[in-house]
């Protein structure tokens, strides 16, 4: 074949990067597991209909069709079977595994959920035609109590400011409430909320003055009930002080509803058990309103610190109808990191990397081919004390070898005891190549250091706190 | 929604399932790693022309169209962008990674890949449209020696050797060597290699009359020539007296050809290593021939002893010619294990069972919602030794609680210090709800057995041996 071109939005990592992506999944799904949250997988595939019913339709979805079916179709897209595409988020298919298996899950049902999904759109910085996905939800039967949108969103910080280890930022939750902005805009005498939702979730894009005139135009508003709708999204905080500066808000425009008032306890919760669990970390941000329209309560993006441009890297918030059979709904919390976007930017941005580019530890020469099954049996002894070991692919000069584990990085050559070609009987040895000191050891005994073992994952500038 | 049902073909388990799909995939990345494989992953998607490539056109792929553009061109699938497909196997994919990456690889090249796959075929027991695949392979940059053809199948038997404990039965790799097959066909004077090796691939499925029957109508071949292919096929062994089986019938058929003893000192060479470091686990079958006509030297099959009929649940081969970008060939050999076919036969033949559905070793109690604040304390003071620890949802009467964590086989239920009902100060109290003992704990120091800290995978009925 011809050098093949990478396809645009398909991102792939050579192996040492890989080591990288594999750390950030590895500490993220730790994290999960140690807060109780069980793993599942789903299908990469949904009927259409399904993909289509959660108002996402914005999301460009892969359909997809068979090869040979479509050739006997003469060319056209087979309908033959039920028409099928690949998830575009990991939100949609937990929902419709959550009721086919009502019956055999325990609720509430807390789960998380690590895979790729796709979205035809065009490929940008940060976004992907294909990337992986990190959710947590819990989802009740009937109910699910207020408490789980505290503790969701700090298990996020928790597992991302782990990564702070490897050279990532700190990072914000930014949080808000959709019973604090419906309550808001009801108390102003503003009917259609959604709509005033979709114009304040433009504000980065194009700025406060165009946002307002979105909200008179489109919704009817009055210049003051445009401008109460700014000065809401305008406030932000990490205390509980902003609370009540809502308050002050709404007095002022006499907004004040039961739902705001409902929303604002909620915040406040939120806020209190935010500075005592993860100071600083979260901050309500008034303006956060995410497009969808079926959240129903708190409502998050995450921000790394220093690289806002980029976008939220977990996003999510609670919706009272994740799932329904038609008798029974589910409401539901839940996040989403976003780990292709934040892994392509550590990579990018170079904040990590891996001390090696393979898992091996311990490269064992071969001094000749005769004699390959002695070195099999030390790399063999090693591995049996997890010790990643492997055998030199041959019996060239020593100089070779060596070479061959220092293009990899692997830290230690052993050379195995035996007779040399001049008849010399010589003992097992092991080479530091990067001190490149030399001494002997026992297959049966030795240990690396335990920064050794394993390959590493570090910033590769060292944090200054 | 209405209750959704399952798609044919595209297998989901449930969260105390995926627990012990969980560790078969750790057992055997662990033991990738533990030998130096580095691990990458490959996009999904690949162009169908290189799908289409490497004669394996008998898979069904799926295409890919985006619905939007679809209906822009008013239903016809898009050919604006380059046809995509979903990959069918890891093997392809990655020798376009290879070739795309050749300058920034170091060869030989040592890689694990664990992915899904998708076949648009007709499911059956043990065939999946998507499903997991775990492959190794080695590539070289030219050149590729044997040793890894011995090597190879040999770890794969030990990753799959370790499954034994979580109660999986031994398995049988079927070994068998292309230049054998080649030489001695060669040998008996018939040219169409490719043709006698189809033929005899469909011994297991229509009987040795038949592929008899075959070898004459379909290559031409004599009567004796095709009593010679099949007797060679009836051969098998897992000592070299296998090979001794096979130089008698060369010479009773005046058959030995150059090609052939190489391969036999090739089989020879990998049956001594197996005897040596997997005693009994590796059997030459002289039958074992796989469909695919880019093999060259080493094949191979694994059989779960006792579900033979379930087919082979690890295969590979080696090839000369893994990929080549026009100047230079890779050459490599490598193994792939169907991950779902295991999991799923592991499942449904209730070999092996998860200890509990999630990861929580503790539940903690929630005396009033006031104070849940002191049992998220004790969570916290849990996970940060590593112990898995979730608070309970509501503050229901502890009874209640107690059967939230039975449901879930959650070993422990927690009941945290403070000031009850009735004003009596009470100590932290650990219940073990398996034998209802219970005891004063201290968050920061107590520990669960080592066996209880994470969820174990374990044999339903305890191995004989």
């Amino acid at each position: 074949m011809a050098r093949p071109q990478p396809l645009s939005g398909f991102p792939e990592w050579l192996p040492q990067d890989r080591i990288v992506e594999q750390h950030v999944l590895d500490v993220v799904q730790r994290t999960f597991e140690l807060h109780g949250f069980a793993g599942i997988e789903t299908r990469a595939v949904e009927p259409v209909e399904q993909l289509l019913s959660k108002g996402e339709t914005s999301k460009e979805i892969y359909l997809l069709s068979r090869l040979q079916q479509a050739r006997q179709d003469s060319g056209a897209t087979s309908r033959a079977d039920k028409q099928l595409g690949l998830h575009f988020d990991l939100t949609v298919p937990f929902a419709r595994y959550v009721v086919e298996n009502a019956g055999k899950l325990a609720f509430p049902f807390k789960r998380y959920q690590i895979q790729k999904v796709w979205r035809g759109e065009r490929p940008q910085d940060g976004r992907f035609r294909e990337f992986a996905q990190a959710d947590i939800d819990v989802v009740g039967n009937g109910e699910l109590p207020y408490h789980y949108e505290v503790e969701l969103p700090l298990i996020m910080a928790e597992a991302l400011g782990k990564l702070r280890a490897i050279g990532l930022p700190e990072v914000r939750v930014l949080v808000n409430n959709r019973k604090v902005a419906e309550g808001f805009y009801r108390g102003l005498g503003i009917d259609d909320v959604a709509a005033v939702l979709r114009s304040v979730d433009k504000i980065d894009k194009i700025g406060p003055d165009a946002v307002a005139g979105l909200i008179r135009d489109e919704v009817g508003a009055s210049e003051s009930q445009a401008a109460a709708c700014l000065e809401l999204a305008a406030l932000s905080g990490t205390d509980t002080s902003v609370i009540d500066e809502i308050i002050d808000l709404a007095r002022r425009y006499d907004a004040m509803t039961d739902l705001l008032e409902e929303g604002l306890s909620e915040l406040r919760q939120l806020l209190a058990a935010a500075a005592d669990r993860a100071p600083g970390t979260v901050v309500a941000d008034l303006k956060i309103a995410r497009g969808l329209d079926y959240y129903t309560g708190s409502v998050y993006e995450t921000v790394l610190v220093g690289h806002e441009e980029l976008g939220s890297i977990c996003s999510g918030g609670r919706y009272d109808t994740l799932a329904s059979d038609g008798k029974q709904t589910y409401p539901g919390v839940g996040l989403s990191i976003g780990i292709t976007r934040l892994v392509s930017r550590i990579l990018s941005a170079g904040l990590s990397r891996a001390s090696r580019s393979v898992p091996t530890a311990v490269l064992v020469a071969v001094l000749d081919e005769e004699h390959r099954g002695n070195s099999d049996a030390v790399a063999a002894a090693l591995r049996a004390r997890d010790i990643p070991a492997e055998t030199s692919p041959t019996a060239a000069k020593l100089g070779k070898q060596i070479k061959y584990a220092e293009r990899r990085g692997i830290p230690f050559v052993w050379f195995p005891a035996g007779v040399t070609a001049m008849g010399e009987q010589v003992e097992h040895q092991l080479k530091d190549i990067r001190s490149g000191e030399q001494a002997a050891a026992d297959p049966l005994t030795w240990k690396p250091s335990g920064d050794d073992q394993w390959p590493r994952v570090t910033p590769v500038q060292p944090a200054d706190d």
